[in-house]
C-alpha cells in the first residue's frame, strides 16, 4: 500500500517529527510505500512529490520546520481542487492521505474524507494551541519555552533600570502562549485576546507593582485588544505603519502606559522566534507519538479521524470535532493565574 | 489562619514554584498567614522554621532547589515522631500542614492525616514520574529536557567517530526519563528497569544500526538489569567499585557492547545534572498550578488530599491513592517506543 | 584599607561576578574592608551604601544585573558632585575606589582620578564592545550568544514561508553586535551603524539570495542609517511612533523591502532580551579576571588606571585611553563578512 | 586552481563552519574549485573524495561534526603515504591543500609543506585550546559553555543535599577547559594535569567549604594525577575496570573524599556531550574567519603556515610553530584562579 504524506499551514516545531514516525512505522511494521506531496495541498493538486522513505527521515527528529515544505494553498477555493487531488491519487496509486496541519488543512481533510471519499487521517498541528479535541498540539511547547526564557532575562534589567517592560508574544486568537510563558516567566500582567483589557487597570497593576518591588513585565497576547473606549485600532500612527500584527499592541501598551504612569517602557517583540528552531524533548515526545498513533489509523482503515492527546493517551477523534470551534483559555483559569497580577 | 509547608525527598525543579504560589494566593486570597518548616518532617518535628510570606518568595520561581530545604527524616521511624509534630504545630498554632515531596513524604502525610487527624495537603513531587494519580510530576519535564539535549549533542561525536555511545540517565525503578529523553533524542536502543535486557539482543541493535547509518546511542536507566544469565552484579570489578547507582550499568554495558561487538563504546553518565537548575517552563506551569489548588483545599478544608494532573485540569485525590502503587513504563508503550531500535 | 566599589550606565552581565571577584580577592588575600555604594555615582553623592563582604557576594557570579544597583547621575554634572564624593570617601574613610561602568562611569573616574586625587581603578563595561583599549568587554559574548539563537531559530521559518526576516540587535554607534551574531547566525545582509546603507543595494542582495536557496534574514543594528536620499528619519509614519530606538530602523526596512521586492518581510525586536539573564561563560571568565586584577591595583596604588582585555592577558591602562575614542567596527572586517552576503 | 580539504582528528564544533568559510570565500571572490577530501589523509591517501561546493556547504554553519568525516590515520605512518598523497594530488590536479585539525594532522602538514613540496596551510583545531601559537581555538569556548552550564545546575543540588559533587571534564594534558569552566561555574576546587593534586589539600578544601556555606564542587579534568604517595594508577578496581580515561579520577576522587572526610560524593562524567552539537557564536566567528584567512593564504601562495588568532586579528603563522609544544595553563594563572579555592 503506498501512503500520501503532507504538511500544511505555518511553521511549528514537530512536523518532521510526525513525518519521520509514520514513516519509520509504516515501513518497518506494515511494509507501506510512501509519497512525500510538496507544499502542503499544493503538492496534491499539482503531483509535486518528494522522495519519502526511510533514509529521507533519518536525522530530522531535532530540526525545525519540514522536510515536506509548506503552503496555505486551499483546494476547496481552487479551481477543480477536488478533482486534481482525486486524480493525482489515483495516478500515483496513493491509497491514503495523511494530512498534518491546523485548522485549515484539517477542515480540508475532513471535507475530502466525509464528502469525497478520499481517505485521511489528521494529525493536528498548531502553535497556539487553539485546537479543539486534543489537550496540546506540539510546537506550544517549544514556543512557551522560548518565551519564558525571554522573560526570565528580562527580569534582570526590568530589575536594574525601574523600567516597565512589555513583551508581545504570539496568539492572535487565543491566549494560551500569553499564559503559559507569562505564568512561568513570572510576569506581572498578562493579556490575552479572550479578554479586552482595560489600560486603566493595567496602569494600576504596574504602579501597584513599583511599590511592592521593582519593575513589572506585562506579557501580551499579539491578539489582545483593549476595552471600546481604548481605541487602539483608531490610532493614526498605528494605522500607518501596516504592521498591525507584529508590532501593534505592544508598542501601543508601552505608549499608554507611559503617558498614564509617567514610567518608561520598553517593548520586545519576540515574532517568529517563537515558531522556529529545535523542537522541545515535550514536543518530539507528542509528535512523535501522534505520527505512530496516525500510522495505526491508516492500517486500521479506520479514516476521517484524527488523533489527539487526551492525558497521557493517544485517542482518535472524527477530524470534523477537530475544527469546530477554537480552544480559547477558559475564564476561569485565566482568573486563576491573576493571582499573580500585579 | 496559619499554615504550615515543607518538603520534602530529593531535589527537584518547581519546589520553589509551589512554595510561591501556595503563599501568594494564601496571603492575597485567603488572608492566611505561613510558616516554613525547615528540612521537611525534621523541622516539623524539631519545630525548627523560616520565615514565609511574600518576601520571601519573590523571585524563587526559576531557581531550583527549595528555600525550605529538604531531607529524608521519617516521623515514623523516629521516636515520638507523629507527637513531636503535634505538639510543633499545636505551639505555632499551625491548622493545617501542605506537604510537597515523594512517596515517602507524602506517606507520612496520609498517615498524619487518616489515623492522627493533623489536617494535611499533599503535593506531588518526583523527578522520576513514577508516582500513581497524577499525569505527570513537574521536575520530570525539565530532567528529560537536559538528558535529551545531551543525547542531541552526542548525535554528532556519533556520527564521526563510529562508536557507540552509552548514556546513563536517571531512574532506579521506573524508566520515565530514559524511555522519553531516549525518544526525544532519538537513540537506536533504551532500556528500562521494568523489563529486563537482554545484552546480546542490544548488540543486534548495536550492529544493525552500524550497517544502516552511523553509530548508534544507547540510553540506559540506571535502574536497568540484565537478564538473569549476564550476571552484571556478579561482576567483580563492578562489586570492588561500590558506586553501583551512579557508575553501574552504563560502563558495564559499555564493556560489554565492546567485548560483543567489537566497536569501541562509551559512557556519559549525567547524574546529578539532571535534577539541578531552572525549571522548565513547563514545570513551572504545573508546579505554580499544583500550589494554588494545594491552598484552595485548605481553604475547603479537605484534607488528606493530593493535587494531581488530569489531562489539562488540576485534581484532587486522596492521599493514600498516590502512594499505593508505583507508576512504572507500560509494557504496550515500551513496545510503542520500540519501533526505532536498532 | 577600606575599598568602596559602585556600577554605573546600563545593563550588562557579568557585573556581579567582577563584584564577586574584587571582594573575594581583597578580603582574603589583601584584607580589606569593602562598602558597596548604591545606584552608581548617585550613591557616592548621597552616601548611600551597601554591605559588601564575602557572604553578600556569595550565589551572584551565574546572576545578571547587579547587587549594587545602577544609574547614570554623573557627579559632573550635579551640583557640589565632586565635592559630595570626597566628603562621602573622607567620612566613610573609604580610601580607593573601583568603578564598574561604561564610557561616561570611567569618565568620571579619570576626572577624579587625574584631577582631584581621588584613588580610582576602572573596570570597563558595555554590551556594545565600544571601548577603546581593550580587546573585549564582558555583557558582550552573551548578547551575540542570544542574538545568535534568535538568529537559528529564525532560518526554519524562512525556510518554510519564503519570508525575508530583518532582525534588529542593539548597537547604536558601534556594529559589533550585528556583525558576530549576523556572521554565527548566517544573515545575509548585515547592517552597521558605522557605514550608511544602500535600500537598492539591501534589496539585491534579498533578491539574489531567494534565487540563491530559500528567503534571507537580514540583520541590522539599531543605529544603522540608510543613505541620505533614503530618508528613513523624514517617514511620517515613523516620526509620529516614538520609539525610534527600539522599533526603528528593523520596521522601516521591512516595509521598503516589501514595496520594492514584493516580497513578504517581518521583523524581531530582540531588544532588552539581549542585555539580560546569565552571563554567557566567557563573560563570566573576563569579568572575573578583571575584578581580580582591579583589586591589585588597589595593592598596587596603581590609581588612574583601567584593566584590559589584549589576547588572553589583562593588562593596565591609563583611563583616559578607555574613553578616548569609541572603537568601531573596522572598513576591512566589514568587507571580511561581506562575502557572505547575499 | 583546484584546492583541496580535509578534517582530521577528534570531533570538535566548528569545523564545518571552516569549510563553509573557506568554500563560500574560494568560490565567490578567487573562483577556485574544491575537492573535499573523506576523513582526514585516508581520503587524500586513498583518493576518496566529497563534493565541495557552495550548495555543499549550504547550511552547515550551525551543525556539530564535519561533512568531510575525519580519521586519525597519519600517512607518516602507513606505507608509501606520502607517495600516495603526491599522487591523489596530482591525478585530481589539486593545488593546494588546507588541512583542518589538531596536532597530529597539523605536523602532517607541516611535514608535507617543508619536506616535500606539497602546498599546505593549516587551521588549528582542538576542543582542549592546547595549541601553541593561537590565543584560542575553536571548540573550545563551546565545550566550556556545556561544562559550565552543568556546573551551574549541580549547585541546586549540592545546596539541598549537602553532598560533595565531582565533575570530571575533558582534559588529558591541558587543564583549559576545568580550569575556565570550573571559575565560570563557581567551583570550589579545580584540578588540572599541569600540577599534581594532593587528597589532603583536596579535603580540606571539602571540608572549610561545608563550613563557609554549602556543599562543595570540585571540578577535576580527566587527565589530572595525584601527588605520588596517592597512589591512583595502583588502585585495583580501577586497573580491573579498563576505562581510565573516561570515569577514572572523578570517581576514584570521590570515593577517596568519602572516606576522608565522612561526607557523601557523587560524580558527574560529562564525556562526549562536551564535544558535539552546535558551536557557540564565539566558536562560529573564530572557526569562519580562520577559514577566510586560511583561503587568502592559498590566494597569496603563502604555503606552510597556519592560520592563529592573536588578540582580535587572525595572523598567519609557521606550521611548525603550532606542533612545536603543547600550551598548558601557565602555573601563575592557576594561583590566580585559586582564590575561589575552599
Amino acid at each position: 500500500m503506498r501512503v500520501g504524506v503532507l504538511t500544511g499551514g505555518g511553521d511549528c516545531p514537530g512536523l518532521n517529527a510526525v513525518i519521520r514516525a509514520v514513516v519509520r512505522k509504516g515501513v518497518q511494521e506494515y511494509g507501506y510505500d510512501f509519497t512525500g506531496f510538496r507544499d502542503g495541498w499544493r503538492g496534491v493538486m499539482e503531483g509535486d512529490t518528494v522522495r519519502l522513505d526511510i533514509p529521507a527521515v533519518r536525522g530530522i527528529l531535532p530540526r525545525g520546520g519540514t522536510i515536506l515544505g509548506s503552503s496555505r494553498t486551499n483546494p476547496l477555493k481552487a479551481e477543480n481542487g477536488i478533482r486534481r487531488i482525486k486524480e493525482t491519487l489515483a495516478g500515483l496509486e496513493v491509497a491514503a492521505l495523511i494530512a498534518i496541519g491546523g485548522e485549515d488543512t484539517l477542515c480540508v481533510a475532513a471535507r475530502l474524507s466525509d464528502e469525497h471519499g478520499v481517505p485521511c487521517v489528521g494529525v493536528p498541528k498548531t502553535i497556539d494551541n487553539d485546537l479543539s479535541a486534543t489537550d496540546y498540539t506540539f510546537g506550544f511547547d517549544t514556543a512557551v519555552g522560548i518565551a519564558t526564557e525571554a522573560i526570565d532575562r528580562l527580569h534582570t534589567t526590568a530589575e536594574s533600570h525601574m523600567r516597565v517592560l512589555v513583551v508581545e508574544v504570539m496568539g492572535r486568537h487565543a491566549g494560551w502562549i500569553a499564559l503559559h510563558s507569562g505564568l512561568a516567566g513570572g510576569a506581572n500582567v498578562i493579556l490575552i485576546p479572550e479578554q479586552r483589557f482595560d489600560v486603566e487597570q493595567v496602569c494600576a497593576w504596574v504602579t501597584s507593582r513599583f511599590r511592592a518591588s521593582y519593575a513589572p513585565i506585562v506579557v501580551v497576547a499579539e491578539g489582545a485588544v483593549p476595552k471600546d473606549g481604548d481605541m487602539v485600532l483608531k490610532d493614526q500612527s498605528l494605522d500607518s505603519f501596516g504592521h498591525v500584527r507584529l508590532s501593534g499592541v505592544g508598542e501601543w501598551l508601552a505608549k499608554e502606559i507611559e503617558k498614564r504612569t509617567g514610567k518608561e517602557a520598553r517593548t520586545t517583540v519576540l515574532g517568529h522566534v517563537q515558531r522556529g528552531g529545535t523542537p522541545s524533548a515535550f514536543d518530539r515526545w507528542l509528535a512523535t507519538r501522534f505520527g505512530l498513533h496516525a500510522i495505526d489509523c491508516v492500517r486500521d482503515r479506520d479514516f476521517g479521524r484524527m488523533v489527539a492527546l487526551r492525558g497521557t493517551d493517544i485517542v482518535r477523534v472524527p477530524l470534523a470535532d477537530a475544527t469546530a470551534r477554537l480552544k480559547t483559555v477558559d475564564p476561569a483559569l485565566y482568573k486563576e493565574v491573576g493571582v499573580f497580577f500585579g
